[in-house]
């Protein structure tokens, strides 16, 4: 690759001054001068790198993404259509994260893209409100929250983020309100014990649909994944869990699993003994990933608008990168409900 | 976000002398000047940026990966792989493109990658004999071909390129093998019409496994995906092909799906078809996605050594960027069959 200094020495030049005239900085340039700097720039094939570029205009064409785990199905979507939206709408490269939900990843990842000349970034992340993105903040990077937003917040954030998530409350509402109207009258939310935001949300709406019903029973069944946060957690987790309702004196008659991936793995762990989705048990996802379409039965789930949150945050970020001062909303998309053939009625 | 003009003001001096003073080029700088540049860094902040160092060793601690579609549970698999040796073995982080199979994409992502500094890229494609991926070669970017490599071509490439391929013949024969093992005496190979070197591989290798047999009869069922790349292509595939195989008057009784997405799409046509899997057709995928695992029945599948892979990518990849001399050379990778429950003894 052609460096800087191969077109100083071809130019007979100083570094220094093909860094100026790259940089327009050429005032107190020879013409003559000048022209040797462009003629060696065309003939080295040299491209001023962003680099350069980045010296002057203080940021790079991407835009950051923060997400757990790109092997995990929900992300891998959400990072396609963030890639969608900033290639097609601003021509912007989309720079991923995986942070396996640890702080140090978040950290290093978030120092990266500020030595990379990111301004702008999307954040998976349930800890929104700790230093490091405080501190990222401060720095001038416009912040996305993804999904991280509760709408049982008494009073909004202080911190200048956007967020952008699916209605959560209105997720859990919809899925028991679909187990509820086909005939279930013994409901259960499934979950990994974790309470993020979006947990938190989904089983408020569950509660308050329950509330809303008549002789309805319901319970939590919920336990800790594996510590690791690896690509088959939440499906292993479904499998147990299935195991554990299984034996239970009572079991319920519908389901509502925190996400898709978690009823997957229920969906295994059923079959295996001998519990039959849904004439036994129904069965009702949040995410509405691909594979909810593909297994037997096919899962239905509740589904977040994708490509309106991915083009909507993915805007909110280039505004901000423009006009640092836009003050911070909070945005909540209707998520919808996708009947599939989990769910039978009763 | 700090400047570097910001740091010129504070220390009084110019952009250039910061410049200087951060590239280490402080032969003719006075070292009052130079202790006062330190001192405005260490007041504001001021982290330079790759940029600057950029500048200087021409390169940044990123690699690139070039993937069809990241929403590919493939690809998703291959980039947490390839993340994960990265960091652990170099501090390396993965700057990642979607090309969606489009010549486009894959030029303009070189240009990206090119651009930011990037020095070594791994790459998904099944054009690597192109003009674009030899222009970056030229310009001294390090690359790795992942899954390029077809065992079948006479001569090595003259590219200075490794690669880096599962054994695509053996994965095909282990598969049909498999299949004739359990008593199938007619065996298809189905795949997306296209033809990829490793589809080719994998088809030599599942002919030769029949080759091998007495009274096997085989044959290739395959049709053309949709235009588009999209995230349910392969399984909307398998879905229609194993329609069309149902209503065929002599239907095979046993099936190489040429991945796991065509595979899981199969059993969905098959059962909406009323065909039953292992009982009436067996199913082997290659690949062996997490969710292969998950789904009814499970299926059976050929594995590759993903991680050992990852690691020998950037492995290879931060050797040639240290020393671009290394000659380029092609790795073939054993696959192991994983036993699962679509295939049945007949």
């Amino acid at each position: 690759m052609t460096k800087i200094q191969d077109v100083a020495r071809r130019a007979a030049v100083s570094v220094t001054s093909v860094s100026n005239a790259i940089n327009g900085r050429t005032d107190q340039m020879r013409k003559e001068t000048l022209e040797r700097i462009e003629a060696a720039i065309a003939e080295l094939g040299f491209r001023p790198s962003h680099a350069a570029r980045q010296l002057k205009t203080g940021h790079t064409a991407m835009l950051g993404l923060l997400v757990p785990s790109i092997a995990n199905p929900s992300f891998a979507a959400l990072a396609r259509a963030v890639d969608v939206a900033a290639q097609k709408s601003y021509g912007y490269r989309v720079f991923l994260g995986n942070t396996y939900r640890q702080l140090e990843n978040e950290k290093s990842f978030i120092d990266d893209l500020l030595a990379q000349g990111v301004r702008g970034v999307i954040v998976v992340s349930a800890q929104v409100e700790q230093e490091h993105f405080r501190e990222a903040l401060r720095k001038g990077v416009a912040m996305v929250n993804y999904d991280g937003r509760s709408t049982l917040r008494s009073s909004p954030s202080e911190l200048a983020m956007d967020s952008v998530s699916m209605n959560n409350v209105e997720a859990g509402r919809l899925a028991a309100q679909h187990l509820i109207d086909r005939g279930c009258r013994n409901i259960a939310f499934v979950t990994e014990s974790a309470r993020t935001n979006s947990r938190t949300d989904k089983i408020e709406g569950f509660f308050s649909a329950v509330a809303d019903a008549e002789g309805v029973t319901s319970a939590i069944i919920e336990d800790r994944a594996l510590a690791e946060y690896g690509d088959s957690e939440m499906a292993e987790l479904g499998r147990s869990l299935a195991e554990r309702i299984s034996s239970m004196s009572q079991s319920p008659d519908g389901i509502v699993a925190v996400n898709d991936m978690l009823a997957i793995g229920m969906l295994a762990g059923f079959r295996s003994c001998g519990v039959r989705v849904p004439e036994d048990i129904s069965i009702v996802g949040i995410d509405d990933i691909l594979l909810s379409s593909l297994v037997a039965p096919a899962i239905s789930s509740v589904s977040p608008p994708l490509p309106k949150m991915a083009q909507l945050m993915v805007d909110r970020l280039i505004s901000r990168i423009a006009d640092p001062s836009i003050p911070a909303r909070e945005f909540l998309l209707p998520p919808k409900l996708i009947v599939r053939d989990s769910v039978i009625a009763r």
